[in-house]
């Protein structure tokens, strides 16, 4: 195979001709074989980088320090990256030292090699377009790589909004389709009292709705970058104008009004906002994996447990067990969320160990932060079309553990007093005798109105006797 | 000493005269020897409980459930433990089973208590005022329990916005009074490029003002309340007007707009905004830890060290080296900032194990987020009062840094490129040659050029050079 | 109130005659106040610092360091508090900066004040004893400090092992008490194939035995001190024979064969053991919570849940809900766990943050670690002594489980294979019929070989058929 | 494409021919879209699958449940497997519900399919040999899934030792390199007292040393597995003699003296071993990263920071800043670490949620507990081959700070005592003298003493002066 000799500060490579990314990237392939998981793994972070570097080209190019036509050399070169090509070229482990610079100058070799060839040139003739001088122009690693994080990272919690619109509206027909099915309410896994499945799915939608909210708001952190800001945040070897016109490249490029944060040094050495994100992520595992555990309760049995439910069969449950079937969905659901809680400790920790101007682990922080939003959405994605679209309900066993039931002794309370409520449910108990028949054997209240206050439609929603 | 005798579903107990609490808390005392920790040592939430109790008892008496004179009694019980009286008479674990019951009893026993005094009874003639039926009165744990913990985390949360607000005056000082300290920046403990030491406390205070916005916006959650939910959401034994008429109540006794959630069955069940309330808390103890370990940094030292900056010295720093003084106080605010991170995964496991209609391990949430709340809010005081008011900075050695440094190479790249100035930066490194020499040597660059482009205030402002 | 006036390298105070610490507690008083828990809340860590100073002024004198008068003054001030005495004389915040200079410097002046009227002066009169030339002779914080909380760490442990070993024994007799109830297996919520309720308490009995083997194993890291390291572990201002002389004194006192480490320098510096014991701790907390969690499944009900168990009952469970009765004690021992899994995570940020000679934050690991180990030992013997030691067995409901079900035709597959017996299921499932019934009319068995092979009892030890 | 039919108790499916796994992988393939991480990245844990399929199957062969020549092809087929071929047929994702079902019967249908190719059989031609019948014949997912989980886990931690012992040889070589190289000592980042870089490079061999302690006993955890189990422990459809057989094949494949736990019950359902590994990766993660960021410290600068080290410059550091290389290999160990901490709270969450005869998120513990030893393993051999070989010493500087320092007062100390070395050392802050200097003025001890006292050498071991 053809090579061509490229070198760095640190010495000369020899880079096989087909290749687009040159020598920082193969020393960065060499130096990091850490998690294995390679940018490729995360093409909507390839495609975050084009954008920035796209931006920053324009921008070069609107304030004067850029050629037009190398400008747009690189502008068409990541528009290619931007369709999603040249994904194999970015090889670099996500786990990397020097807080970003591998991945950055990945991208700053596989565009200005595109943009040589779109120039006519050969790759590796940096003469021409340099990776430095007119790629990164404007730019560090500094800013261009947390800035490309926080825009992918933006791209994919939109996505992950999308799939949880979608999980709220199955939960909310699973919800209508419920609601006049009465079943026990459980506190403490104890007998409560009376509510509908079609309660305890709205619920479950309110609570996806509150997540949304919550990311929703978490993501505008995300719109803040640091571009302008260079090495440090003092904006060292930028033109004053840029910082304005990235915004509205920004903007025409990807439809987002990202803006540049006020004071930039903060923005450059600050990573508590990714922080911030994977709180309200992990917010959501939270929410997600109550959901998955409540169903997999609800699911319980076929025969000696809840048996409230029917979660669809997905696989055989079993290799020794015949015809066991397994909540195989709700559990890889909560499988996920425990992933992502276990993530937010790892950027918690990477972010906690930024020093001075500049936060090191940026890599770690974005290796985490990607894996929990696409695991959420992955999650759900599943768990609304393989676990609630087709659920059912065992109307009669719902209903029955109602009947079955002492705890409806609580609608007594208003009427005779919580002591004499529970001296009734403790002989129930012992006796297995009714808590009406009790009731009605001591005189407490007559057989008409323990017909009307035993009624388990009364007690679901506000109401109170009067002594 | 002469006791009364109590009984529950239980059984009997006889209960000191003097003691407030009755037969529930006594078991509660036996039962829950966990933590060591009890109600007491949180006054602010015993206070949240009074609170609660009171517009419960008023919102009563108002929808005609409630008589008047037993109302007010409540009302006025509930006043004196909002002033700050009988805490002492709050002794159950903080910890504890039961989803917060005993924490509920506790207050209701004793609330009925001093009701019964201020009505002319004795301590435990319940059939005049009953902890369950009078002050309990249209509540459950399941709601007056998990309310007052959202009152109280909003209160606390207010005294730590304030604090937080005091830090961010104190940096912002600072950032003034540093404003023309030139000192080198350093990004992954590497020299970059200058920066000035104002620029760093004005980062400081920029994110701790950040961190005001993202909790004050998490502290909203904390605004809506499940009162009126009763057991589990559907308000049994529940006045329909009740809920309205207790915002209003609490609006009266808190000046807060606290209000009623949409759905009682979610909000009865759903935990996850504490987990989203200690998410915005970890973030800034990310960012407090940033601040005092960049602290210890600068401060590090006084001769084999960056010696950048003087803390103010609080005590002998060593039992064995004489004249030794350690940034003490930096270090306990990064101490405080660990633990808020260990109680945030103790919160995500206490809500993630919440079952059906209601979450079991409230007690466990509550614990670890009051201790994070009260961490911080010390840390910061301390911080603000011992750390940075009287820190001062060695002005010499910030400067010396950069005149002594070969990174400023940097500002060269416009001018001659990213290639001819890494090779600069070589010999710099190799020979101990100032970069300007080499530079002159060279040819690149004019003396006078040279002076302008390397002088360090030039590099603090977005700048770019002509090619 | 009288006052003595001290001072230290910061200047002077005045303070109360009555008090036996000085200047150098009195400052860190007023700078540390921020978890609220003092020393005073873990006298098992004053008694361990007691011992630790009592067997380096014995070691002091033996090398002939120390006048025997001065250090039999030190070793009799210790004996008083290693008895339990002066307890309220160590009240500084747990939370601390430097290292633990503070806590080392609070037993220096309590003991020297204590030695000094033991030799008939007054307290402060450190010209004839005094606290860092005669108390801490030989001694940095930075060895005494760690070697304490490790000494206090084993005492502790030991007391968990104890407390653990109860449980264990308990658990072992409801293993007997129930080695004939027969009940369903589960696997993920699902039925399964039978098992007997004495198989799942001999299984707890056996995860706490695992853990006793691994908590005792990694107890034994908390053997190795730096006695003699000093200041960072190269031993300055420390007589060479010191090191082996404490040992023997160590043992003396407190009956463990404590050992001085092999490499000074990383024992000063290393503080992971710390984390490999929480990390047993936490090992230990995941098992606890399994059996607590699985208690109140199978104590679920009385009617609407599985009702194999019955938790005894320690406090009415409502405070709306008459009759209602919550497994408290399950959950709180959860609660406590969910408590260490977080000090977990502080423990190893406080630990990863060391650098260079010490680790700063040792103050923090000591509070979190003793949290666990005490939470984990009021957790274990409140399960033991209120939950395990009078369950009750629901043997019928139990044994029903098995009868109603359709997975005991799991037993049927190594006579018919696994996809007729899968076949059978299906149908079960969809009709209702027996295993059995169907089985027999499909002709695959007769009768009599049915009862053989679907007899529960057959399938509870290893058994196959032959095909 | 031709394919074949393949059903189960869910349906038919079609299966392209070419491929040896069937219908169940199938469904898992379609079920399980959520880490995107499969099988095939883990060819550790494929061999291991295949080592206890191949166990079983001799097993079975000796026991006399199966037919020699059945066993023999399954054995054959397993070979294969083990020998690195057929990876591409392990398509299913690691996060999965159920178990780990799907993985144990993705390694039963590929070994069926090849074994019935080795029988002169075509694929899918179960009649002649039975994924469920045969190849998982006395085994259950619940015991083959996570003695496969143990013994793929102690293989790799075996490689993890491998690469523990190099990198502690090559610390121990750059600590002998060292050994007279003088260098100030610090702690809590403030100037202590004398050490030696080797004393450093020896303390971070003994961090490790101690490390490959602690992992190799955590290891021997794994070695009890629970082959025979079946089900849920009780070992159902198993032959009696099978589970002593086994062992010995186990010890014939792997040459690891594995063995099955003495209660088969508890080893199925308690998954908490994992979590005790995961304990001892996390302390070496906390060793490791302390010796990442020591290296980070003491190779601060170049010019602005201690100085004292050269790690190897592995390639540019900075986009921006020509010349600038950054410590990136001590990086991305640090971040590989605070991920594996991530894991360990993942895995906790995951053990933590066993329930009743099972846990069910044991794909979650796998996919977190390999990803940690991967990371540590490769984090280590980076660290060993690119950071530690080939670093330098700056023998000056490290000399220099110690010259140019106060701390080495602490040396006078047992000859004048601590107040007045406190007072010297405050006297040579405020004025810039030499500590000798101001002692000798004050007469206290004469030059030919201090020349003696405040040699650094002497500091370096433990050394008494007499009063």
């Amino acid at each position: 195979m053809s090579t061509r000799t490229e070198h760095d500060f640190i010495g000369e490579l020899n880079i096989p001709n087909n290749l687009y990314y040159g020598v920082q990237t193969s020393r960065a392939i060499n130096n990091f074989h850490i998690s294995t998981r390679t940018l490729e793994n995360y093409p909507f972070f390839i495609k975050a980088l084009a954008q920035i570097k796209k931006a920053a080209a324009l921008a070069n190019k609107e304030v004067g320090v850029l050629k037009p036509e190398l400008a747009d050399a690189i502008a068409s070169a990541c528009d290619k990256i931007i369709e999603g090509n040249f994904v194999n070229q970015f090889p670099v482990d996500m786990l990397q030292g020097g807080a970003g610079t591998s991945t950055n100058m990945n991208a700053n070799e596989v565009i200005a090699n595109i943009g040589l060839e779109i120039l006519g040139h050969q790759k590796g003739e940096y003469q021409f377009l340099h990776p430095n001088d007119h790629v990164n122009l404007s730019q560090s690693t500094n800013d261009s790589y947390p800035s490309s994080i926080k825009v992918a990272a933006y791209t994919k919690l939109t996505d992950l909004l999308t799939a949880m619109e979608d999980l709220k509206v199955n939960l909310l027909k699973k919800s209508v389709e419920f609601k006049d099915i009465l079943k026990m309410g459980r506190t403490e896994l104890e007998d409560a009292v009376p509510t509908t499945l079609g309660n305890t799915f709205e619920a479950f939608a309110t609570y996806i709705d509150t997540s949304i909210h919550q990311i929703s708001h978490a993501r505008e952190t995300m719109k803040f970058l640091n571009m302008g800001a260079t090495a440090i945040g003092t904006g060292i070897n930028c033109h004053p104008d840029y910082k304005h016109v990235i915004e509205k490249e920004l903007h025409n490029i990807t439809g987002i009004n990202y803006q540049i944060a006020d004071n930039l040094i903060a923005a450059t050495q600050d990573t508590a906002d990714f922080v911030y994100v994977s709180g309200a992520l992990k917010t959501l595992a939270v929410r997600l994996s109550k959901i998955a555990n409540d169903l997999r309760l609800m699911n319980s049995g076929p025969r000696c447990g809840l048996g409230e439910i029917n979660l669809p069969k997905m696989q055989p449950g079993s290799s020794i067990m015949p015809g066991k079937v397994n909540p195989v969905i709700a559990e890889v659901v909560a499988e996920a969320c425990y992933e992502v809680m276990g993530n937010d400790v790892s950027i918690t920790l990477c972010a906690e160990r930024g020093e001075l101007e500049l936060n090191a682990f940026e890599p770690g922080i974005a290796y985490a932060l990607f894996n929990s939003i696409c695991l959420l959405e992955n999650a759900i994605n599943t768990l609304s079309t393989k676990a609630i679209k087709d659920l059912t309900a065992n109307t009669d066993i719902c209903y029955n553990s109602i009947m079955n039931s002492i705890s409806i002794v609580t609608a007594l309370n208003p009427y005779i007093g919580y002591e004499k409520s529970s001296s009734i449910a403790k002989e129930a108990l012992q006796t297995g005798k009714a808590v009406s028949e009790i009731c009605l054997e001591r005189g407490y209240l007559t057989e008409k109105q323990l017909t009307d206050i035993l009624n388990p439609k009364t007690m679901l929603t506000p109401h109170m006797g009067t002594k």
